[in-house]
Formats: C-alpha cells, structure tokens, sequence
C-alpha cells in the first residue's frame, strides 16, 4: 500500500493543469450549470449479441463494425421522429437486441423499433399516473400508486399486486431510505414469471411536517423520518406470481423485527432468492436463501460480523457457467472491498482479487471476470481481467486516469471512456486481450480559452500520520506566490464520497475557479471516513462523525497555510450536508482559523439524522451517548466567532429544518449572531437554475466577509 | 381643524428634547429591554364608594384621604405574605370594595383580604388545566379547556357548559380573530344568572402548518386560518344560566352566515343582549336587540352602512340613571369617533361630543360624561367632562401632553397621568370641577445621564397636501449640522396605529436613539390610513393598501432628505408587520432611494392575509382584483436593488410564512439576492431577551451595508 501511494505523490504532485492564451472569466452561469462547457462525448452501445456496435453523433446512429471499425448510417433522430410521429430533441439512451431492435422510450412509451426496415415492432405506455414505473418484459410494467404495486400487460390492463388502505404500509418501493444499496422495490425474476417486491410498514416512524407553500393557504407536507435509536419501519419481501395473481411473503426472523433485507438477488433459476438480513445495530449480516414457492427460509449461506458495522451494498453475481457459484462483493473480509467466489454446493467462499485496494465486479464473460480496482491509485479506476481459469490479472488500462467501460456482450471488447488532471475524455475502443485499441474521439477543453488558474492534484499526510489524503488545490490565475490570496475550503467529508480523483480538472466544481479566477485559493481534500480507501480508512469515524475528518481537514489546511502566498487571516470554509456539518464544525472547534463560512443543509446533532445511515457510523443516542453529545453542534454554538450563513431547502426531507432551525435557536439563546437564508420549494439542495442564486449567495458572503 | 393643526406645528417644532451632561451610550440590552431605563410610577387604586385611594409605593400601600391628602399605612406586601402564605415579589393589581376589601390574584388563585384586619376572606382557586380564566362573580370561575366552555363553583366543582367533540367548533374563546375590540369570548350578565359566550364553527376555514422544534421529531401545529375572499368560521352567541344549566342560542340571521358578531352588551336588567351584527362585506352593521329567555330577535336599534368599510369597537354603555338610554360609539356618522346618546324608546340618536376629533367614552358618573379626546391636538390625549343637563364641556387636563385618568367610583376626583415629549411622568389628584389639583409624583427623566441625542416633534404635509402628518425626528448626539449622517425611516404605517404622540421623549423606541448614539438620524411618521386622525385619513389607504402610505411616507422623507445634513446616497428603512410590507414596498416601489431595508413579518400579498382585518381595508381578490394586484409584492421582487433582510419568527400565526417564503421565492426565480433570518419559536414578534439578538441583527445589517 505504501509503496503504491508514494509513487502517486510523485505522479500527482507535478500533474498540473494550467492553460495559456486566457480570454475572459466564467460567469456564475456557467460556472453552476455549465452551459457551453460540457466535454464532448461519444455514446457507444452494444448490440445484444456483441457483433456491431453503434455510436449517435449529431442525431446520426452508425453502426460499427469492431473488427474492421467500418461505420454506416443505422438511423437517424429526425427518422425516428417521422416514424414514431413525437418530436424528440436528443437521442434516448436505447438498448439493442441481437436482431437489431432498437428499444428506447419516447416519453411514457417503450418503444421497439426496425432501424433498417423503419417499422415500429411494438409500443407499451406506461400507463397514466403510474409512479416509478418498471419494465419487466412481456410488455409488462410494473408501478406503484399511493402505497400500492401494479403491473399492466400488454393492452394496458392493469392488476393490482397489494389493496392496502392503510397508507403506512408501501409496497414495491425503495426501502431503507436507499441505503444498502437500495435504488427500488421491485426485482422482476429471471423467469419473467415473478417479481419480488419490498413492503415496508411505517405506522411507528414519526412523522414530520414541511410546509409547501405552492397552495395557495399553504399545505401540509408530511414525511416518515426515522431518527436514530427510534423506531424504525418494518420491511418484509413479497413475491408475486404473474400467472396466478398471487403473493407469498419472505419475512426473515434474523434478529430483532427492524432488520434490513438487502442485495435482493435472484438465483438463475428463479427457485431461491436470496436476502442478504442486517440487524438493526448493522453488526451482522446473514445472507439466506428462500424458497420462491412458499417464501420458506432455506439456509444461511454465510455471515459477517463487525465490531463497528457491516455494510452490504451488492447484489450476489450468479456464474453463467455454473449457477451453483456466484460472485460477492464484501469489505468486511480483508480490509477492502474485494470480489469471492461463492460455491454453494461445498460452502467455500474464495478471495478472487487479492489486492489492498476496493475492487468493483464489472461483467462476467465466460472463462473472465472483469472488474475495476483502485489498486493502481485510490484516485484512479482502472478495467483488470481476471482469467477463472488460472486466476491470473491482466490490467487493460494502460493510461492514467479514471476509466469507465463497457464490455462487449461476447467479451471481445470494450469501450473505455477516461479522462484525466489534464485530459479531457478519451473514449477508446479495445479488445480485451489488451493487443488491439483504437481511439474513438479525444475531445478538446471546453475550458480552454477561459482565464483558468492552476488545478493541482496532490496528498498532504492524515492526521494520525498513516494516510496519504488526496487534495486538489485550485490558484488564481495569473497566480502570484509573493502576493497573499484568502484561502477557501470547500469540504464535503461524509462516507461514500469522493472529492478528489484523477479524472479532467480533478473534478472541479467550476464554482471554485469562478472564485480562484477572483483571487481566492480553493482547497478540496478527502478526508479519512470517505470512500475507495479500504475499511480502516472509511471506519476511521465511527461513533463519532466529525472528529477525524476534521483533523485532516486542518492537517491539509495547516500544509496550505504554510505556503507564504496564503492568507492566514482570510480562511473560509463552504459546504453541504455533511459539509454543512463539516463547516460548522470546523468554525465551531477552530474558531481562530475559519473567517467566514456557509454551510448548507446542515446536520447539527445525529440525533435529528435517520436511522439507517446514521446508525451504521454512529449507533445510537443510548449506545453511544458520549459520541453523540460531543459531535453536537447545539452546544458549539456558543463557540461561534466568524460570520457563518447557513442555507437550508426549505422542503428538506433529507436533513430536516429541525437541524438548522434548531442551531440558529441555539445562537439566538446565547446571544450569538448567525446568518440564514431557506430556499424555499426546494429539497435538501438547491438544482436547476436556481443554484445560480445560491452560489452567488455564496460568493457575495465571502466577497463582503472574507 | 386647520387651525388646530397649525397651532400644533408652531408647538412642536420648537419642543425639543435635549439632555447636556451626558455620560455614555446606550447598550443594546438598555436600548431592547429597557432595563433600568423605566420611568417611574405611581399605581393609584379607588376604593369602590371613592372614600379614599390607595397608593403603592416600595411594597406599602397607603390610604389617602382625598379631601385633606392625608396618608396613612394601610398593609404592606410582606404582610400580605405572610397571611396568604405567599412569596409575591410585587404587589399585584387589586380592587378595594367599599367596604376595604381588597381583592387580587395570587398566583392562580383569586384572593380576598381584610387589610386592616389582616384576615383572609375568601380564596377561589382557577381549576387546574383551566385556560382564559374569568371570575364571574360569586366564586364562579369560567374557563375554557381545548374547544369547550366550563365553569367552577365557590368549592371548585366543575359545570360543562357545552361538551362539543368536534375540535372545530369553539365556545368560549375570542372570534374573528380579535378584531372589532374582541378581546375574549365570555360575557358575564350583571344580573350574575348568565353568562353569554361566542361559539364558532372553523370546518371550513383552512389550516396552515407551522412546524414546532420543541419536539425532539418535529411536530406539527396546526393553526386555523381564513385568507382574504375564502371560507371563514361561523359565529353565534350561546347564553347560559347557571341556574338551569341551560343554553339558549342567539343565532342572527342579517346577511349571509359569515356575518360578524360584535359589541356584545348586556342591557342593565339581563333580560335583553344587543350584538352589533356587521356583514361579511364590512360594510353594513345591524344594532340588533335579543331576548335572553330564548335568543330570539326582538328588533333593529340602529344600523350603519358606509362604501368602504364601518367598523364597530365599542360596546354600548347605558346609563345609570336611565336604562332606556346607551351612549354609543361610532365614527361612521360624523368623519370621527364621536359618542352619540340613544334612546331606545324613541329611536333618538343625539350626536353628545360635537367635536372634529376622535373621541372615547372614559366614564359616567351621575349627570356627567367623561371623554378622552383628540381635540386639542390629535398627538394629545386630553380629559373632558360633559354635563348632560346643560351639554357644556369643560376641558380638565390643561398640561399639554397624553393624559390617562382614573375618575373616582362617585365623580368628585381623578387621578391623572400624563407625560409629554420632555416630561417623563406627572401623577396627579385633581376634582372633576376643574378646581383643585395636587401632584402627587413627577418622575425623574430615567435617561438623563446617557448620551441621548436630540428628538424633535413636528408635522409635514401629507402628499396629497390635505393633513399634517406627525413625525418625530431623531438627530445623533453631538449633531454637527455641517456633517452628512446616514438616514433610517423606522416605519409601521398600518390603521389602528399612532406611533407618534406628544408623550415622553415622543414614544421613541430605544433602538432608535441606540442608531442616533452610533451616527444615524432616525425619522419615524406617521401617515394617512394611522388612527385618531378622523375617518377620511383612516379610510384614505382603502383598496389600496400601501399606495397613500408610501407617499406620505416619501414625502416626509423628501423634506428630512431636504436638509444638508442628510446623506441622500444612505437612507435606509425599517419596519415589522405592516411596517414590514411598508419597508418592502418602499424598497422595490423607490430603489432610487433606499439603499438598505429591514423588514420583518412582512405583509407580501394581502390575499394571504386574514378576512377580517385584510377585507376591511383590501376587500377580497374577487372584488378588488386590481387592488391586490398593484399591492402584491411579489412581482416587485425583481424591483429589489438595495440589500433586504427579511425576519419572521418561524411559527408567526399572524403573518404566515406564505408570506415571506414566496417573496424569498420569487427573488430566487428572478436571480435577485435578498436576505432572510428566521427566529425559531417566536411568533410574531421576537419578544423577550431574544429581542437583543434580533434588534443587534436589524443593526448589523445597517452597519454592514447602510
């Protein structure tokens, strides 16, 4: 690990990006919506069977031929539009059968499509008021209502899956406030005979009410919040028969009733489903089979247990080749997240990629395994091979940077789509021998002929002294290092994030050259407790949110305000949600730094945040009395010195008002004066065009303050 | 009235008030909270057959002889302690029977005690749980609990009055939201048998949500709300008897069923009750007369009517010495608030104060009238007694000033105390003829020692050039007419309002002179739509909310502005409630001249405002559609140039948040900044301590950007 870390400092520490030929500044515009300055791209799609694929370049489809690259006109936007009488303005992302079927939506409809022969092959609505629709084959859609599951069949006819009148009880959408990897609620079967949903009873989560002021008396908005060591929803899984219009229920017994039921995954034969059960403290995890018949419990497959927490998030991979293995994906065995061959049949689970680096499954392709790792660099995403065979790596990504691919159905080939500090996109096509590679499109910086300062990718030690953080660090153009510039943090901070890669302009967020082009300094640093640095790295904050990643906050600060070019005197700090808490606990606990800050849609105390994220770092207000009380900022109030203004939408169900509301009441107790400003018809952050408001709220607060 | 007005102007403008050997400033806390800054008082309490009065002076109360002067110790507090077992750290409010009973509250309980004797008479507790207690005689209590109407005996025994399950329907609580002088919703018979109640129907007025931190989860605090043109709740009067147990329903049945129930007045005999009965509209009042033993309609005393709006406040009072005659109160009749003598049996209506100038009815006592009136000087508050054989009056305050009197229970004396711009306090003893007098306290000027600026009194025309409109003018200590100073308009604005008055140091609110010690001048004016200016200056703002006040309120500006010692390029503005809807109006009606405003809980449309208050001066959307237009705030959100700060407590049930969020909304979507603060817990106004921090914030603001 260390030796893979030392050369990334080299790497990265003479990596900067800095163009010439400047010709004027961003506007706020463009510097939040980034109009004129996205980087070119090519969309490549596979067809079903891998023998062409197509790419859409100004409202053409080619058809490309991968072995030859030979390229011919498929269809066209303006052909479809003729064919299908709509009037779209852009190319949907579609889908290609092995017959050439183009299938994409048009609106509320799923469309089949003849590109060549230009004839539709079918059209399935969606019907009206339908929410979260899901296609499942058979031109079947499946879709909630209220509180209720639904599916139509081809004519539109629709069956109800569940008639509950009590609105507590949800089915068939997502759960667990999307943790756990959860993005839904409904998992159609392989056999497109059956589709399994999540139902979750809400009756004892508190309620709590937003005011949405699009009526005109003003209306009452209310939403189920879980808050930690409270009680909690109950979830249970159904299965439901197409063919019999009939449920039966997986109601796991694991625990205590406010288990998680995670990584739903389908056996190949639609025969067993298996559920990946998660107490409620997320110590110890039980992945169990069920019978699809009769929801029966089978057997544990395996557990995982963890002082700290267990953290579930992907589905098991079931080998083509041999439904009695499957791929899964844990951090919980050897200190990061790692790829194990499971066989069921014999109970052995092997280590498949034996490296000290979070490794993700990608596709299986007959005898490979491909997956992407950050084992050549934590700010890197590289493509391996692993050959089932001989259990041998070859890396298919030859150039630095960040690389997301796609793997040829047959396994030939793929298409990879990169960038780097200074590298815009190249997307390149490959075969997955790693011999042949062609270059599909290198595209130009947008940015070019705007007065960008320096953007510097680099590490500044932890500050427990074992990790190498990653910043980026953006200076004003026209940078001056005898002259002194007001520095900016902007922080993020939580789990799961990653500020800092080596991807095009290290993942700037414009808005921070839209400042260093006004002369600010901009710092971003990943701190310990984020993500793609291994378990001990991410567990770094648990039972007490704030502390660590504060310190390397201010370890990477003190680096940067050791450089004579910086402003001690002039230091602010920007963020959002953990963030938000991020900077006011930092202009709280280090008051003689921090000048000014803002921070938004803040967490103020854990106790106030929901059951399922904010358990798993820091258990609970009785469990962990201690670490809730000393990462609160209710209390810190009174420790506020520098000019703080925290921004809150003002229809937040994510960190609630009674966060923010909560720690201005504090400052008004303690006679301590503090900024705010809601957003209001907004959630927990501002998008759209609005966000121009906000940055500029931001910017005028530094401008008038720092 | 011209002649008046002017002898006025030539007073005020050379009443100034200036202190020399000042010391120091005042601190925000002084200037917020006042503390120590308290004028001092003299409490004077009648004894019921006006023997004697009582004074309270540090804990002693004395008797005093009213004819000689004569003082004597009566009880002290500490003895009063002692026989009731109490801590009282002051003495509260008491009344004296003529036979020296005194009678108070001590905590929740309503005590009776002998002072001479030292013994305790009787002690009625308010039951526990009881809300809007009001003793009734008879050891009777009555009280509200949720939406119920109760009433305890002398041993605390508990009668429902009405048992009504459906939360919407409330007994004996204010209606209308306490317009048309309602203050409570119980109204004991003088002949102690009944008690008449209003009970209103809400089911079809809407709710808004407001959102209660307290809770650790949020909950939700509904409050019942009728917008402008919408559904509002349904009124009747219920009379009970406590004898019988029994109500008897008075349910009019003039205009249609959302008519106002107002002016509730028990004839001297209990057998009849007069409602004045006003329509939805506002425009058209009924003085309707019921029978008491069934409710039923007995016949129309009287009626009002006027294009804009008739707005009745006062209960009738009927004579002592002649129950077939009331005195009754209106301003619809004359162009002011005059008293008018009725006569039931004749049906006369004779006008009793024949003066151009608002009048109020103060007390009657054998053949006399005693009037507060404006008539001297609408800034002035003065006492006249009208002699009803020979309609003679005789003015009985000849000090300029603010009088408020306290007539002796048989008419020979009174207790007058006045203040005006340069006399903090007068307390006064004095007989009802006019000829003797006597003070008994003339305070000392609390404020002497710190360094309070100049406050000036005076008048500029109105800018339709009809009126005087009073001001008063705040210069910066240690004024140098050759500087330029910064300028705050503190402004309010709103009907039923008078914030300038011939009374100590002007009714200056401290934080002004905190700005004029910091360098401001601060002008504070009164203009038309303000009170006790007759009914044509109040009714000039009709339809049209905001238009005529900010003209006057320009025009004063414009003269102030005029001098040279005004810095034209920093005038700012400030202003709560309708001073809040002022203080946006002028910032976006003149962005050419306000460089920075304050407002809080501002008025934004007055479509979200409340039916009774808002459709007397708006009418509703319905039939004044351009008046609500032209005085929507909201489409001047993008007028905003200057810097805003907008504050509202985040649970304010007056002025909703509706208000303020959408105006925060639409300045979001037309890309202009604007700045907001909420003060969590706090209603419509930010009172208590928590007032530093909001008045310390208003002058931040003005510090940072004025």
């Amino acid at each position: 690990m260390k030796r893979v870390f030392c050369l990334c400092f080299l790497l990265m520490t003479i990596c900067s990006y800095n163009t010439e030929a400047q010709e004027r500044l961003l506007t706020m515009e463009e510097a939040v919506l980034g109009t004129g300055l996205g980087v070119e791209n090519l969309p490549v799609t596979w067809r079903a069977d891998g023998s062409s694929y197509t790419t859409v370049e100004k409202g053409v489809i080619y058809d490309v031929n991968p072995k030859t690259g030979e390229k011919q006109e498929l269809t066209t936007l303006k052909k479809i539009n003729a064919l299908l009488g709509t009037s779209l303005n852009r190319m949907p992302a579609y889908s290609l059968t092995g017959k050439g079927t183009m299938r994409f939506y048009a609106g509320r409809e799923l469309v089949g499509i003849n590109p060549v022969a230009d004839t539709i092959i079918h059209r399935y609505a969606i019907p009206e008021g339908a929410e979260n629709p899901l296609y499942a084959d058979e031109g079947r859609f499946l879709y909630s209502r209220a509180n209720n599951l639904y599916w139509s069949d081809r004519e539109g006819k629709e069956y109800a899956i569940t008639t509950e009148t009590d609105k507590n009880i949800v089915s068939g959408q997502s759960v667990s406030r999307n943790e756990f990897g959860i993005a839904g609620g409904m998992f159609p079967a392989p056999d497109k005979f059956h589709v399994a949903f999540y139902q979750k009873d809400e009756s004892r989560v508190s309620t709590f009410p937003l005011l949405d002021i699009n009526s005109r008396t003003g209306s009452l908005r209310e939403v189920k919040y879980p808050m930690a060591g409270m009680d909690s929803e109950h979830v249970r899984l159904g299965i439901y028969n197409y063919e019999t219009q009939k449920t039966v229920w997986v109601e796991p017994t694991d625990f205590t009733e406010e288990r998680y039921l995670t990584c739903i995954s389908w056996a190949p034969d639609s025969k067993t489903i298996y559920i990946q059960v998660l107490d409620r403290s997320q110590k110890h995890m039980r992945l169990n089979a069920y019978n699809v018949a009769d929801g029966s419990f089978i057997r544990t497959i395996l557990e995982e247990k963890n002082d700290k927490y267990v953290e579930p998030q992907y589905q098991l991979h079931f080998l083509k080749s041999n439904p009695d293995q499957f791929i899964y994906t844990t951090s919980n065995r050897d200190g990061y997240r790692n790829l194990y061959l499971c066989t069921l049949s014999t109970g052995a689970v092997e280590r498949l990629t034996k490296v000290d680096a979070d490794v993700e499954l990608v596709a299986e392709r007959g005898r490979y395994i491909y997956y992407s790792s950050a084992e050549v660099s934590p700010v890197e995403k590289h493509l391996f091979r692993l050959d089932m065979k001989t259990r041998k790596t070859l890396r298919l990504t030859p150039d630095a940077g960040w690389h997301t691919v796609n793997i040829s159905p047959e396994g030939s080939y793929f298409i990879d789509t990169y960038s780097s500090l200074t590298v815009p996109r190249v997307v390149r096509f490959a075969s997955t021998d790693g011999k042949r590679s062609r270059e599909l499109l290198r595209a130009a910086d947008p940015s070019a002929k705007l007065n960008y300062g320096s953007i510097e990718l680099g590490t500044v030690k932890s500050a427990d002294g074992k990790y190498d953080n990653y910043y980026r660090l953006i200076k004003p153009h026209n940078f001056d290092p005898t002259k002194k510039y007001p520095v900016i943090l902007y922080v993020y901070g939580g789990p799961h994030s990653q500020m800092v890669t080596n991807t095009f302009q290290a993942q700037l967020r414009r808005w921070e050259m839209y400042m260093a082009q006004r002369g600010y300094v901009v710092f971003v640093m990943d701190n310990r407790g984020t993500t793609n640095r291994g378990l001990e790295f991410e567990q770094a904050i648990h039972r007490q949110c704030g502390k660590c990643e504060m310190a390397d906050q201010i370890a990477g600060l003190n680096w940067l305000l050791g450089h004579d070019w910086c402003d001690r005197d002039r230091v602010g700090v920007h963020g959002w949600s953990y963030g938000g808490f991020m900077t006011i606990s930092l202009m709280t606990n280090y008051p003689e730094i921090f000048k000014v800050g803002v921070a938004g849609g803040p967490v103020i105390d854990w106790k106030w945040y929901e059951v399922m994220y904010g358990e798993r770092y820091m258990e609970n207000p009785e469990t962990n009395p201690e670490g809730f009380a000393s990462t609160s900022l209710i209390p810190m109030a009174e420790k506020l010195q520098g000019k703080l203004l925290i921004c809150q939408g003002a229809i937040d169900a994510t960190v609630l008002w009674q966060h923010s509301l909560s720690f201005v009441r504090a400052c008004v107790v303690k006679g301590v004066q503090v900024d705010y400003f809601p957003y209001p018809c907004h959630e927990h952050n501002v998008m759209g065009k609005d966000r121009v408001h906000l940055m500029q709220k931001v910017t005028n607060y530094f401008e008038d303050y720092l």
